[in-house]
Protein backbone atom coordinates (compact mmCIF):
# COMPACT_ATOMS: atom_id res chain seq x y z
CA UNK A 1 0.00 0.00 0.00
CA UNK A 2 1.58 3.29 -0.56
CA UNK A 3 1.84 5.71 2.08
CA UNK A 4 -0.58 8.34 2.43
CA UNK A 5 1.61 11.85 1.27
CA UNK A 6 2.23 9.47 -1.89
CA UNK A 7 -1.14 9.42 -2.18
CA UNK A 8 -1.39 12.92 -2.01
CA UNK A 9 1.27 13.56 -4.31
CA UNK A 10 -0.57 11.73 -6.92
CA UNK A 11 -3.35 13.81 -6.88
CA UNK A 12 -1.45 16.88 -6.42
CA UNK A 13 0.17 15.80 -9.60
CA UNK A 14 -2.93 14.91 -10.98
CA UNK A 15 -4.35 18.21 -10.68
CA UNK A 16 -1.94 20.60 -11.03
CA UNK A 17 -2.93 21.71 -7.54
CA UNK A 18 -1.97 22.43 -4.04
CA UNK A 19 -5.78 23.81 -3.16
CA UNK A 20 -7.33 22.01 -0.61
CA UNK A 21 -11.24 23.15 -0.20
CA UNK A 22 -12.15 23.38 3.20
CA UNK A 23 -15.79 21.95 4.49
CA UNK A 24 -16.75 24.38 6.48
CA UNK A 25 -20.49 24.47 6.66
CA UNK A 26 -21.11 27.71 9.25
CA UNK A 27 -24.50 28.13 10.22
CA UNK A 28 -24.41 31.60 8.99
CA UNK A 29 -23.25 30.84 5.16
CA UNK A 30 -26.67 28.12 4.89
CA UNK A 31 -29.48 29.04 4.21
CA UNK A 32 -31.44 27.05 7.26
CA UNK A 33 -29.58 26.04 10.33
CA UNK A 34 -29.78 22.48 9.46
CA UNK A 35 -27.88 19.29 8.19
CA UNK A 36 -30.25 19.21 5.36
CA UNK A 37 -28.59 22.82 4.41
CA UNK A 38 -25.17 22.24 5.18
CA UNK A 39 -25.47 18.97 2.64
CA UNK A 40 -26.77 20.97 0.18
CA UNK A 41 -23.69 23.71 0.73
CA UNK A 42 -21.27 21.04 1.00
CA UNK A 43 -22.51 18.66 -1.60
CA UNK A 44 -22.77 22.00 -4.71
CA UNK A 45 -18.94 22.88 -3.45
CA UNK A 46 -17.75 19.20 -3.93
CA UNK A 47 -19.50 19.05 -7.48
CA UNK A 48 -18.48 22.64 -8.04
CA UNK A 49 -14.29 22.63 -6.93
CA UNK A 50 -13.56 18.72 -7.15
CA UNK A 51 -11.88 18.99 -10.41
CA UNK A 52 -9.44 21.95 -8.52
CA UNK A 53 -8.76 20.38 -5.46
CA UNK A 54 -5.47 18.41 -4.26
CA UNK A 55 -8.20 17.31 -1.13
CA UNK A 56 -10.90 17.74 0.38
CA UNK A 57 -10.92 19.07 4.83
CA UNK A 58 -14.14 19.18 6.29
CA UNK A 59 -14.42 20.06 9.68
CA UNK A 60 -16.04 18.03 12.01
CA UNK A 61 -17.38 20.68 14.26
CA UNK A 62 -19.89 22.32 11.49
CA UNK A 63 -21.36 18.79 11.13
CA UNK A 64 -21.35 17.81 14.92
CA UNK A 65 -23.48 21.03 15.46
CA UNK A 66 -26.16 18.73 13.65
CA UNK A 67 -25.89 15.91 16.02
CA UNK A 68 -26.32 12.46 14.45
CA UNK A 69 -28.18 14.63 11.35
CA UNK A 70 -24.54 16.76 10.94
CA UNK A 71 -22.74 12.95 11.20
CA UNK A 72 -25.31 11.52 8.33
CA UNK A 73 -24.48 14.04 6.69
CA UNK A 74 -21.11 14.43 6.77
CA UNK A 75 -20.99 10.83 5.77
CA UNK A 76 -23.12 11.57 2.55
CA UNK A 77 -20.57 14.20 1.85
CA UNK A 78 -17.50 12.10 1.88
CA UNK A 79 -19.42 9.52 -0.58
CA UNK A 80 -19.73 12.41 -2.95
CA UNK A 81 -16.39 13.31 -3.29
CA UNK A 82 -16.05 9.45 -3.98
CA UNK A 83 -18.26 9.44 -6.24
CA UNK A 84 -16.76 12.81 -7.86
CA UNK A 85 -13.05 10.84 -7.59
CA UNK A 86 -14.09 7.87 -9.91
CA UNK A 87 -16.06 10.19 -11.87
CA UNK A 88 -12.79 11.91 -12.57
CA UNK A 89 -10.11 8.70 -12.17
CA UNK A 90 -8.17 10.37 -9.57
CA UNK A 91 -8.64 10.23 -6.02
CA UNK A 92 -9.24 12.69 -3.69
CA UNK A 93 -7.78 12.36 -0.31
CA UNK A 94 -9.60 13.49 2.62
CA UNK A 95 -8.57 15.12 5.55
CA UNK A 96 -11.03 15.51 8.62
CA UNK A 97 -10.18 18.65 10.27
CA UNK A 98 -10.81 17.35 13.80
CA UNK A 99 -8.05 18.18 15.86
CA UNK A 100 -8.77 15.28 18.29
CA UNK A 101 -6.24 13.97 20.94
CA UNK A 102 -6.76 11.60 23.93
CA UNK A 103 -4.99 8.35 25.82
CA UNK A 104 -4.18 5.69 23.53
CA UNK A 105 -7.59 3.70 24.00
CA UNK A 106 -9.56 6.56 23.59
CA UNK A 107 -7.19 7.69 20.35
CA UNK A 108 -8.25 3.91 19.00
CA UNK A 109 -12.12 4.87 19.09
CA UNK A 110 -11.52 7.77 17.62
CA UNK A 111 -9.08 6.24 14.31
CA UNK A 112 -11.74 4.04 14.31
CA UNK A 113 -14.01 6.79 13.78
CA UNK A 114 -12.43 8.75 11.05
CA UNK A 115 -10.60 6.08 9.16
CA UNK A 116 -13.28 3.21 9.38
CA UNK A 117 -16.92 4.47 10.31
CA UNK A 118 -16.16 7.68 7.79
CA UNK A 119 -13.25 6.57 5.38
CA UNK A 120 -11.66 9.55 5.48
CA UNK A 121 -7.60 8.97 4.27
CA UNK A 122 -6.44 11.67 6.93
CA UNK A 123 -7.11 13.96 10.21
CA UNK A 124 -6.21 16.66 12.26
CA UNK A 125 -4.40 16.15 15.45
CA UNK A 126 -3.85 18.10 18.73
CA UNK A 127 0.38 17.22 19.90
CA UNK A 128 -0.55 17.75 23.60
CA UNK A 129 -0.51 14.66 24.84
CA UNK A 130 2.20 13.66 23.12
CA UNK A 131 3.16 10.48 20.64
CA UNK A 132 1.10 8.17 22.42
CA UNK A 133 -1.97 9.94 21.67
CA UNK A 134 -0.84 9.78 17.59
CA UNK A 135 0.17 6.26 17.04
CA UNK A 136 -3.18 4.63 17.11
CA UNK A 137 -3.41 7.14 13.68
CA UNK A 138 -0.45 6.18 12.28
CA UNK A 139 0.12 2.68 12.26
CA UNK A 140 -1.29 1.90 8.77
CA UNK A 141 0.67 4.00 6.20
CA UNK A 142 -2.07 4.82 3.83
CA UNK A 143 -3.74 7.38 6.32
CA UNK A 144 -2.37 10.42 7.25
CA UNK A 145 -2.18 13.03 10.00
CA UNK A 146 -1.33 16.13 10.22
CA UNK A 147 -0.26 17.64 14.09
CA UNK A 148 -0.79 21.04 15.07
CA UNK A 149 2.30 23.14 15.44
CA UNK A 150 1.90 26.45 14.88
CA UNK A 151 -1.84 27.74 14.15
CA UNK A 152 -3.13 30.80 12.67
CA UNK A 153 -4.94 32.15 15.26
CA UNK A 154 -4.07 35.01 17.49
CA UNK A 155 -4.13 32.83 20.83
CA UNK A 156 -1.40 30.55 19.36
CA UNK A 157 0.86 32.44 21.17
CA UNK A 158 -0.35 31.46 24.23
CA UNK A 159 1.13 28.14 24.16
CA UNK A 160 3.04 27.82 20.53
CA UNK A 161 5.81 30.82 21.37
CA UNK A 162 6.56 29.70 24.76
CA UNK A 163 10.50 29.08 24.59
CA UNK A 164 11.73 25.50 25.46
CA UNK A 165 14.48 23.53 26.18
CA UNK A 166 16.19 27.08 26.98
CA UNK A 167 16.13 28.33 22.93
CA UNK A 168 13.62 27.19 20.54
CA UNK A 169 10.00 27.78 20.45
CA UNK A 170 7.40 24.94 21.27
CA UNK A 171 5.94 25.22 18.07
CA UNK A 172 9.60 24.39 16.89
CA UNK A 173 9.77 21.38 19.16
CA UNK A 174 6.47 19.71 18.20
CA UNK A 175 8.05 19.92 14.35
CA UNK A 176 11.03 17.98 15.31
CA UNK A 177 8.48 15.20 17.36
CA UNK A 178 6.70 15.42 14.01
CA UNK A 179 9.61 14.46 12.05
CA UNK A 180 10.47 11.67 14.31
CA UNK A 181 6.95 10.20 14.31
CA UNK A 182 7.11 10.17 10.28
CA UNK A 183 8.77 7.07 10.07
CA UNK A 184 6.26 5.83 7.47
CA UNK A 185 5.54 9.21 5.29
CA UNK A 186 2.36 9.59 6.69
CA UNK A 187 3.00 12.71 9.35
CA UNK A 188 2.62 16.56 8.29
CA UNK A 189 1.86 19.36 10.62
CA UNK A 190 -0.51 22.07 10.86
CA UNK A 191 1.67 25.61 9.91
CA UNK A 192 -0.55 28.98 9.65
CA UNK A 193 0.01 31.24 6.90
CA UNK A 194 -0.59 34.23 9.13
CA UNK A 195 3.02 33.71 11.02
CA UNK A 196 5.79 33.64 8.21
CA UNK A 197 8.85 34.51 10.40
CA UNK A 198 7.44 31.25 12.14
CA UNK A 199 6.85 28.88 8.80
CA UNK A 200 10.22 30.01 7.71
CA UNK A 201 12.15 28.76 11.06
CA UNK A 202 10.07 25.37 10.52
CA UNK A 203 10.65 25.06 7.32
CA UNK A 204 14.45 25.20 7.70
CA UNK A 205 13.94 22.53 10.42
CA UNK A 206 11.93 20.27 8.92
CA UNK A 207 12.83 20.70 5.18
CA UNK A 208 10.66 17.97 4.06
CA UNK A 209 7.51 17.67 5.95
CA UNK A 210 3.99 17.96 4.50
CA UNK A 211 2.62 21.45 5.83
CA UNK A 212 -0.87 21.72 5.97
CA UNK A 213 -1.01 25.93 6.03
CA UNK A 214 -4.31 27.43 7.16
CA UNK A 215 -5.08 31.26 7.50
CA UNK A 216 -5.04 32.34 3.97
CA UNK A 217 -7.64 34.96 2.42
CA UNK A 218 -10.24 35.53 5.20
CA UNK A 219 -7.56 35.22 8.25
CA UNK A 220 -5.43 37.62 6.52
CA UNK A 221 -2.20 35.12 5.63
CA UNK A 222 -0.69 36.23 2.43
CA UNK A 223 -0.58 33.35 -0.15
CA UNK A 224 2.71 34.49 -2.16
CA UNK A 225 4.47 34.88 0.67
CA UNK A 226 3.35 32.09 2.68
CA UNK A 227 4.16 29.97 -0.42
CA UNK A 228 7.72 31.71 -0.65
CA UNK A 229 8.50 30.49 2.36
CA UNK A 230 6.87 27.31 2.94
CA UNK A 231 6.54 25.41 -0.20
CA UNK A 232 9.39 22.61 -0.59
CA UNK A 233 11.98 22.46 -2.75
CA UNK A 234 10.10 20.13 -5.08
CA UNK A 235 7.38 22.78 -5.43
CA UNK A 236 5.11 20.64 -2.91
CA UNK A 237 5.10 20.04 0.74
CA UNK A 238 2.05 22.75 1.05
CA UNK A 239 -1.62 21.69 1.27
CA UNK A 240 -3.63 25.22 0.97
CA UNK A 241 -6.61 24.59 2.75
CA UNK A 242 -9.37 27.61 1.56
CA UNK A 243 -13.19 27.58 2.35
CA UNK A 244 -14.95 30.78 3.14
CA UNK A 245 -12.85 32.78 -0.23
CA UNK A 246 -14.46 30.08 -2.37
CA UNK A 247 -17.78 29.02 -0.64
CA UNK A 248 -18.91 32.81 -0.33
CA UNK A 249 -17.44 33.55 -4.26
CA UNK A 250 -20.37 34.45 -6.94
CA UNK A 251 -18.71 31.42 -8.65
CA UNK A 252 -17.10 29.06 -6.63
CA UNK A 253 -16.07 26.82 -9.54
CA UNK A 254 -13.86 30.19 -10.96
CA UNK A 255 -12.80 30.94 -7.61
CA UNK A 256 -11.21 27.30 -7.05
CA UNK A 257 -9.67 27.38 -10.77
CA UNK A 258 -8.13 31.20 -10.04
CA UNK A 259 -6.52 30.13 -6.68
CA UNK A 260 -5.13 26.79 -7.85
CA UNK A 261 -3.64 28.25 -11.15
CA UNK A 262 -2.44 31.41 -9.09
CA UNK A 263 -0.61 28.57 -6.32
CA UNK A 264 0.70 26.97 -9.86
CA UNK A 265 2.29 30.13 -10.67
CA UNK A 266 4.16 30.53 -7.29
CA UNK A 267 5.43 26.80 -7.69
CA UNK A 268 8.99 27.03 -8.48
CA UNK A 269 9.20 23.89 -10.61
CA UNK B 1 -27.09 31.86 37.40
CA UNK B 2 -24.76 30.02 39.54
CA UNK B 3 -21.00 29.74 38.01
CA UNK B 4 -20.22 25.80 36.83
CA UNK B 5 -18.33 25.23 39.84
CA UNK B 6 -20.85 26.32 42.76
CA UNK B 7 -23.11 24.15 40.52
CA UNK B 8 -20.91 21.61 40.62
CA UNK B 9 -20.03 21.81 44.43
CA UNK B 10 -23.81 22.17 45.01
CA UNK B 11 -24.02 18.28 43.74
CA UNK B 12 -20.90 17.26 45.67
CA UNK B 13 -22.41 18.20 48.75
CA UNK B 14 -26.01 16.74 48.03
CA UNK B 15 -24.24 13.00 47.00
CA UNK B 16 -21.17 13.29 49.51
CA UNK B 17 -18.96 12.29 46.55
CA UNK B 18 -16.57 13.41 44.38
CA UNK B 19 -16.94 9.97 41.83
CA UNK B 20 -17.31 11.56 38.63
CA UNK B 21 -18.63 8.21 36.78
CA UNK B 22 -16.92 8.15 33.00
CA UNK B 23 -19.40 6.25 30.34
CA UNK B 24 -17.05 4.97 28.12
CA UNK B 25 -18.74 2.11 25.95
CA UNK B 26 -15.19 0.96 24.94
CA UNK B 27 -16.57 -1.82 21.88
CA UNK B 28 -14.78 -4.69 23.89
CA UNK B 29 -16.53 -4.04 26.88
CA UNK B 30 -20.29 -4.25 25.44
CA UNK B 31 -22.33 -7.52 24.15
CA UNK B 32 -22.40 -6.57 20.46
CA UNK B 33 -20.42 -3.40 18.33
CA UNK B 34 -23.24 -1.40 18.05
CA UNK B 35 -25.07 2.03 18.86
CA UNK B 36 -27.74 0.47 21.06
CA UNK B 37 -25.49 -1.97 23.06
CA UNK B 38 -23.10 1.13 23.73
CA UNK B 39 -26.61 2.80 24.74
CA UNK B 40 -27.58 -0.18 27.33
CA UNK B 41 -24.17 -0.48 28.44
CA UNK B 42 -24.74 3.34 29.53
CA UNK B 43 -28.31 3.89 30.89
CA UNK B 44 -27.69 0.74 32.95
CA UNK B 45 -24.05 2.64 34.43
CA UNK B 46 -26.46 5.56 34.48
CA UNK B 47 -28.87 3.97 36.72
CA UNK B 48 -26.83 2.20 38.87
CA UNK B 49 -24.70 4.78 39.99
CA UNK B 50 -26.22 8.09 39.65
CA UNK B 51 -26.94 7.91 43.52
CA UNK B 52 -23.15 7.91 44.08
CA UNK B 53 -21.75 10.54 41.03
CA UNK B 54 -21.07 13.93 41.62
CA UNK B 55 -20.65 13.85 38.02
CA UNK B 56 -21.16 11.91 34.71
CA UNK B 57 -18.64 12.34 32.23
CA UNK B 58 -19.63 10.47 29.00
CA UNK B 59 -16.27 10.32 26.16
CA UNK B 60 -17.38 11.23 22.79
CA UNK B 61 -14.92 9.29 20.92
CA UNK B 62 -17.11 6.07 22.03
CA UNK B 63 -20.02 7.23 20.67
CA UNK B 64 -18.50 9.18 17.35
CA UNK B 65 -17.17 5.73 16.58
CA UNK B 66 -20.78 4.70 15.60
CA UNK B 67 -21.82 7.76 13.59
CA UNK B 68 -25.16 9.06 13.44
CA UNK B 69 -26.68 6.28 15.63
CA UNK B 70 -23.76 7.12 18.15
CA UNK B 71 -24.79 10.82 18.62
CA UNK B 72 -28.61 9.77 19.11
CA UNK B 73 -27.38 7.38 21.99
CA UNK B 74 -25.06 10.11 23.90
CA UNK B 75 -28.00 12.23 23.48
CA UNK B 76 -30.44 9.04 25.04
CA UNK B 77 -27.71 8.83 27.76
CA UNK B 78 -27.55 12.66 28.66
CA UNK B 79 -31.90 12.19 29.27
CA UNK B 80 -31.26 9.83 31.22
CA UNK B 81 -29.02 11.28 33.57
CA UNK B 82 -31.42 14.56 33.60
CA UNK B 83 -34.13 11.94 34.43
CA UNK B 84 -32.23 10.64 37.48
CA UNK B 85 -31.41 13.66 38.22
CA UNK B 86 -35.00 15.17 38.58
CA UNK B 87 -35.76 11.81 40.50
CA UNK B 88 -33.48 12.39 42.95
CA UNK B 89 -34.22 16.05 43.13
CA UNK B 90 -30.24 16.84 42.64
CA UNK B 91 -28.74 18.10 39.15
CA UNK B 92 -25.63 16.27 38.06
CA UNK B 93 -23.01 17.60 36.24
CA UNK B 94 -22.32 16.12 32.31
CA UNK B 95 -18.91 16.71 31.40
CA UNK B 96 -18.30 15.90 27.77
CA UNK B 97 -14.90 14.56 27.45
CA UNK B 98 -13.60 15.65 24.02
CA UNK B 99 -10.77 17.20 24.20
CA UNK B 100 -11.99 19.99 21.28
CA UNK B 101 -9.48 22.93 20.39
CA UNK B 102 -9.91 24.90 17.53
CA UNK B 103 -10.05 28.33 16.06
CA UNK B 104 -12.87 30.56 17.29
CA UNK B 105 -15.36 30.46 14.30
CA UNK B 106 -14.91 26.87 14.76
CA UNK B 107 -14.69 26.54 18.42
CA UNK B 108 -17.88 28.27 18.27
CA UNK B 109 -19.64 25.46 16.88
CA UNK B 110 -18.40 23.04 18.86
CA UNK B 111 -19.23 24.97 22.06
CA UNK B 112 -22.75 25.12 20.42
CA UNK B 113 -22.71 21.71 19.84
CA UNK B 114 -21.76 20.43 23.55
CA UNK B 115 -23.61 23.27 25.63
CA UNK B 116 -26.77 23.39 22.77
CA UNK B 117 -27.40 20.44 20.64
CA UNK B 118 -26.56 18.08 23.25
CA UNK B 119 -27.26 19.95 26.87
CA UNK B 120 -24.28 19.29 28.86
CA UNK B 121 -22.52 21.62 31.55
CA UNK B 122 -18.90 21.09 30.88
CA UNK B 123 -16.50 20.15 28.41
CA UNK B 124 -12.80 19.23 28.23
CA UNK B 125 -10.54 20.94 25.72
CA UNK B 126 -6.47 21.03 24.55
CA UNK B 127 -4.92 24.65 25.90
CA UNK B 128 -2.68 24.26 22.43
CA UNK B 129 -4.62 26.71 19.94
CA UNK B 130 -4.54 29.37 23.46
CA UNK B 131 -6.78 31.58 24.91
CA UNK B 132 -8.91 32.26 22.16
CA UNK B 133 -9.78 28.83 21.36
CA UNK B 134 -10.88 28.68 24.89
CA UNK B 135 -13.47 31.41 25.24
CA UNK B 136 -16.30 30.34 23.04
CA UNK B 137 -16.77 27.75 25.87
CA UNK B 138 -16.60 29.97 29.10
CA UNK B 139 -18.49 33.01 27.95
CA UNK B 140 -21.63 31.51 30.19
CA UNK B 141 -21.15 31.00 33.86
CA UNK B 142 -22.88 28.29 33.95
CA UNK B 143 -21.06 26.44 31.86
CA UNK B 144 -17.55 25.36 32.65
CA UNK B 145 -13.92 23.74 31.14
CA UNK B 146 -11.42 21.71 32.49
CA UNK B 147 -8.15 22.35 30.47
CA UNK B 148 -5.66 19.33 30.04
CA UNK B 149 -2.87 20.18 31.89
CA UNK B 150 -1.14 17.28 33.21
CA UNK B 151 -2.54 14.08 31.11
CA UNK B 152 -2.52 10.49 32.48
CA UNK B 153 -0.72 9.00 29.96
CA UNK B 154 3.17 7.86 29.37
CA UNK B 155 3.19 10.20 26.48
CA UNK B 156 2.13 13.13 28.42
CA UNK B 157 5.50 13.85 29.40
CA UNK B 158 6.46 14.54 25.62
CA UNK B 159 5.24 18.14 25.36
CA UNK B 160 3.52 18.59 29.34
CA UNK B 161 7.32 18.09 30.69
CA UNK B 162 9.47 20.37 28.64
CA UNK B 163 11.08 23.79 30.34
CA UNK B 164 9.53 26.50 29.32
CA UNK B 165 10.55 30.13 30.25
CA UNK B 166 13.71 28.94 31.50
CA UNK B 167 12.83 27.09 34.90
CA UNK B 168 8.99 25.67 34.82
CA UNK B 169 7.62 22.64 33.03
CA UNK B 170 5.05 23.65 30.27
CA UNK B 171 2.20 21.79 32.61
CA UNK B 172 2.59 24.73 35.24
CA UNK B 173 2.39 27.42 32.69
CA UNK B 174 -0.65 25.97 31.32
CA UNK B 175 -2.29 25.92 34.82
CA UNK B 176 -1.02 29.14 35.62
CA UNK B 177 -2.72 30.34 32.56
CA UNK B 178 -6.23 28.36 33.24
CA UNK B 179 -6.08 30.14 36.28
CA UNK B 180 -5.87 33.82 34.36
CA UNK B 181 -8.74 32.73 32.32
CA UNK B 182 -10.86 31.18 35.37
CA UNK B 183 -12.35 34.63 35.51
CA UNK B 184 -15.78 33.06 35.98
CA UNK B 185 -15.37 30.30 38.32
CA UNK B 186 -15.79 28.15 35.41
CA UNK B 187 -12.35 26.93 34.32
CA UNK B 188 -10.73 23.86 35.87
CA UNK B 189 -7.54 21.74 34.53
CA UNK B 190 -7.27 18.01 34.27
CA UNK B 191 -4.40 16.10 36.52
CA UNK B 192 -3.70 12.86 36.06
CA UNK B 193 -3.60 10.36 39.33
CA UNK B 194 -0.47 8.86 37.78
CA UNK B 195 1.98 11.68 38.21
CA UNK B 196 1.97 12.76 41.48
CA UNK B 197 4.89 14.63 41.68
CA UNK B 198 3.68 16.96 38.90
CA UNK B 199 0.21 17.06 40.71
CA UNK B 200 2.20 18.45 44.10
CA UNK B 201 3.64 21.34 42.33
CA UNK B 202 0.56 22.03 40.12
CA UNK B 203 -1.77 22.22 43.58
CA UNK B 204 1.36 24.46 45.12
CA UNK B 205 0.73 26.47 42.47
CA UNK B 206 -2.65 27.03 41.93
CA UNK B 207 -4.50 26.33 45.01
CA UNK B 208 -8.01 26.58 44.30
CA UNK B 209 -8.07 25.69 40.45
CA UNK B 210 -10.97 22.52 40.17
CA UNK B 211 -8.64 19.49 39.14
CA UNK B 212 -10.30 16.39 36.60
CA UNK B 213 -7.82 13.51 37.62
CA UNK B 214 -8.32 10.60 35.54
CA UNK B 215 -5.92 7.55 36.24
CA UNK B 216 -7.09 6.47 39.23
CA UNK B 217 -7.83 2.56 38.81
CA UNK B 218 -7.07 0.59 35.33
CA UNK B 219 -4.13 3.20 34.29
CA UNK B 220 -2.47 2.71 38.03
CA UNK B 221 -2.61 5.61 39.39
CA UNK B 222 -3.92 5.45 43.95
CA UNK B 223 -6.40 6.97 45.04
CA UNK B 224 -5.40 7.58 48.40
CA UNK B 225 -1.84 9.25 47.21
CA UNK B 226 -3.60 11.33 44.46
CA UNK B 227 -6.72 12.31 47.16
CA UNK B 228 -3.80 13.70 49.71
CA UNK B 229 -1.48 15.53 47.10
CA UNK B 230 -4.54 17.55 45.25
CA UNK B 231 -7.05 17.85 47.21
CA UNK B 232 -7.81 21.56 48.46
CA UNK B 233 -7.99 22.92 51.68
CA UNK B 234 -11.75 22.34 51.60
CA UNK B 235 -12.14 18.94 50.98
CA UNK B 236 -13.38 19.60 47.42
CA UNK B 237 -11.37 20.71 44.39
CA UNK B 238 -11.00 16.79 42.76
CA UNK B 239 -13.40 15.53 40.57
CA UNK B 240 -11.98 11.90 40.00
CA UNK B 241 -13.16 9.95 37.10
CA UNK B 242 -13.58 6.09 37.44
CA UNK B 243 -15.26 3.89 34.22
CA UNK B 244 -13.67 0.57 33.58
CA UNK B 245 -12.98 0.04 37.45
CA UNK B 246 -17.22 0.48 37.94
CA UNK B 247 -18.26 -0.91 34.53
CA UNK B 248 -16.69 -4.10 34.37
CA UNK B 249 -17.22 -4.55 38.61
CA UNK B 250 -19.96 -7.68 38.89
CA UNK B 251 -22.04 -4.93 40.89
CA UNK B 252 -21.62 -1.57 39.80
CA UNK B 253 -23.90 0.04 41.96
CA UNK B 254 -21.34 -1.43 45.22
CA UNK B 255 -18.17 -0.30 43.20
CA UNK B 256 -19.10 3.04 43.04
CA UNK B 257 -20.88 3.27 46.75
CA UNK B 258 -17.18 2.01 47.98
CA UNK B 259 -15.78 4.18 45.53
CA UNK B 260 -17.25 7.06 46.79
CA UNK B 261 -16.95 5.79 50.57
CA UNK B 262 -13.46 5.44 50.03
CA UNK B 263 -13.08 8.95 48.60
CA UNK B 264 -15.45 10.22 51.39
CA UNK B 265 -12.83 8.72 53.81
CA UNK B 266 -9.66 10.51 52.45
CA UNK B 267 -11.33 14.01 52.62
CA UNK B 268 -9.80 16.55 55.08
CA UNK B 269 -13.15 17.97 56.11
Amino acid sequence: MESFFTFLEKRVDDSSSLLCVGLDPHISDLESPTAASALTFCLSLVKQTARYASAFKPNAAFFEVFGAEGWTALREVIQAIREESDRMGSRIPIVLDAKRGDISSTAEAYAQSAFESLGVDGITLSPYLGKDSIDPFIQIREKGVFVLCKTSNVGSDDLQDITVNGNEPLYLHVAKLAEQWNEKNNVGIVVGATHLDAMKKIRETVPNLWFLTPGVGTQGGDLESAMKVGLRKDGKGMLIPVSRAISRANNPAKAAADLRDEMLSFRRT
